[in-house]
């Protein structure tokens, strides 16, 4: 099992990339692991850790793309990124699976342009998972398709629903469709139509409304791209946001820093369950591949668990199921 | 100054709303108030209480519609309901502004229906108060118009901008276009098109993200319904899944009861400031009239403010300012 990380993505690379790989290397006898990007810069950090280099291999890819750059723009003007790279070796079949903890939008770009997508699936999607009181779930679109087609919606459901199952062990995903109400003549015309489309899942179980979210009402959550894009980052702040108002009524209410120390204790454990280092990244579904991205933020514990997670994705034969899974439609664009 | 009330709407009918009446008119010495419900009931409650009989007013309506009636059947189906009725008395002058804790999906069908759109207005459309870290501030639409055009939105950010200067007191509300990126190139074809008519407002922010919300980046996020009813209920859950969340960690970490008091105390505080009574009901905006709805469960207070509310629309003439802001489109459907 080889499976290609791209060290020159994410905000601490080629540190945390390395020091992932390493992780996960150390966690897994059989795993080889390629490391793309600028070959000397990571050299030069490798020389300062012990690892086994008969599993750790470097591959060049002197170009780098930024976080903020325009996908389009980035992966055409740079054939010679990590990304492209990373994406073309997984391609040719010299790696498993890529992942990768930089610019979300071209790795979306680039996996659908280099990887292809699946036989069937009429586009790729981006899965996030989200944290509820349940524990993570599913959430489907999150920005690759801003105005998904309800056919569309009902073969994220579908690729969701492998994902859950197979990936984050959940033995029978339920899928709810994130409406405006419950019953089923709510939403617009193309929600009306997918919530029709989505009764041929077995664990399908209706509309759910924004409420039902952080409950955990469903465990694969579907949306456009828009709705998606937009919960996804709602979320992301939360806990600062909590943590901002805390702040304030400890500083007005002059409450001890003992007490306050208490308060931050619990806060942090509360939302200990949802630590995003554990999530193994987010994957790409309907790739021709395993194309996984990460928090640009991620820490060698967040990388080394999104390596183990791709081998998982690979080793449960994902794609081979999304693929038996979905019918053949008639005319993909 | 005569405002309806329904006092047959919302989950505490009919002595919230009548308390709420009776709480307005100590506040406000030349306040008159027309309670609107089932007469008898309404008297029986009344004798409980003293009051102005001078100043508060009964009007027969003798149907009630139920919180989870369709809106649509039960507006139709109940021409002598207390939202009919009393909406009726609004449109013939006889009230200049009805408010209501009921059904907010009936008491939009019959507040389009029966006060009708303001001139120069698309569609009406449902605004919600938003808790931020700046305070409160407003989102438009959260259900209205669950696939708005371009031109809605438009209107929506003019409409939404007169409403927080006139009645929330923000100076020059910042307006920002609720998208998947900050760049103008960001979105659907639609939002990019939403983007170009919005710049016509001197206080348009560009585009604004889901993790702008909680942080109070813009006064008014313009929105379509889909997105900003999904956002409200969410958003609406969050406190109590917050509270589970803490709760776990309390029972799982044998924290004393004294310490969790104080954690449920600085909780508790930190989310004061989003006390839904103090929001006075959320507005319908672009109908030719005033009508505010609140929450099902809004208490005294809350209706007291929701009166205090609409006359501070009705006295800020917030409709003619919205008709003189519009250009009158050429073809209003």
């Amino acid at each position: 099992m080889k499976i290609a990380v791209d060290a020159a993505g994410g905000d601490h690379y080629p540190v945390n990339p390395i020091l992932g790989a390493i992780k996960a290397l150390g966690e897994k006898d059989d795993l080889e692991i390629i490391l793309v990007g600028p070959e000397k810069v990571i050299q030069s950090e490798l020389e300062k850790h012990d690892y086994p280099a008969d599993r750790l291999l470097v591959h060049d890819a002197p170009q780098i793309i930024g976080m903020e750059e325009s996908p389009a723009q980035a992966v055409k003007n740079k054939p010679q990124s990590s990304i492209t790279v990373g994406l073309g070796m997984h391609a040719k079949g010299h790696a498993e699976a890529f992942i990768s903890a930089g610019n979300t939008g071209a790795l979306l770009a680039a996996s659908t342009l280099i990887l292809g997508r699946l036989e069937a699936v009429y586009r790729p999607t981006i899965a996030t998972i989200y944290p509820t009181l349940s524990g993570f779930r599913l959430m489907v679109d999150v920005g690759a398709n801003l105005d998904a087609k309800p056919e569309m919606l009902h073969q994220f459901a579908k690729m969701g629903c492998i994902y859950a199952r197979n990936v984050m062990g959940i033995a029978n995903p339920r899928v709810g469709l994130l409406n405006v109400g419950e019953e089923e003549e709510k939403g617009t015309e193309d929600l009306k139509k997918t919530h029709k489309l989505l009764k041929d899942i077995d664990s399908f179980i209706g509309n759910v409304e924004g409420r039902d979210i952080l409950n955990g009402k469903a465990d694969v959550f579907v949306c456009d791209g828009y709705v998606g894009n937009v919960l996804l980052k709602f979320g992301e702040s939360i806990p600062e946001v909590l943590e901002k108002l805390v702040y304030k009524v400890i500083k007005e209410q002059n409450i001890s820093q003992e007490q306050a120390g208490l308060v931050g204790k619990v806060l942090k454990q509360a939302f200990e369950p949802f630590d995003y280092q554990k999530v193994g990244g987010i994957p790409f579904l309907g790739v021709n591949g395993v194309s996984l991205v990460g928090h640009g933020g991620s820490t060698p514990t967040a990388m080394s668990n999104m390596i183990l997670n791709a081998v998982k994705i690979v080793e449960a034969k994902v794609n081979d199921k999304i693929v038996a899974s979905l019918n053949k439609p008639l005319n993909v664009e």
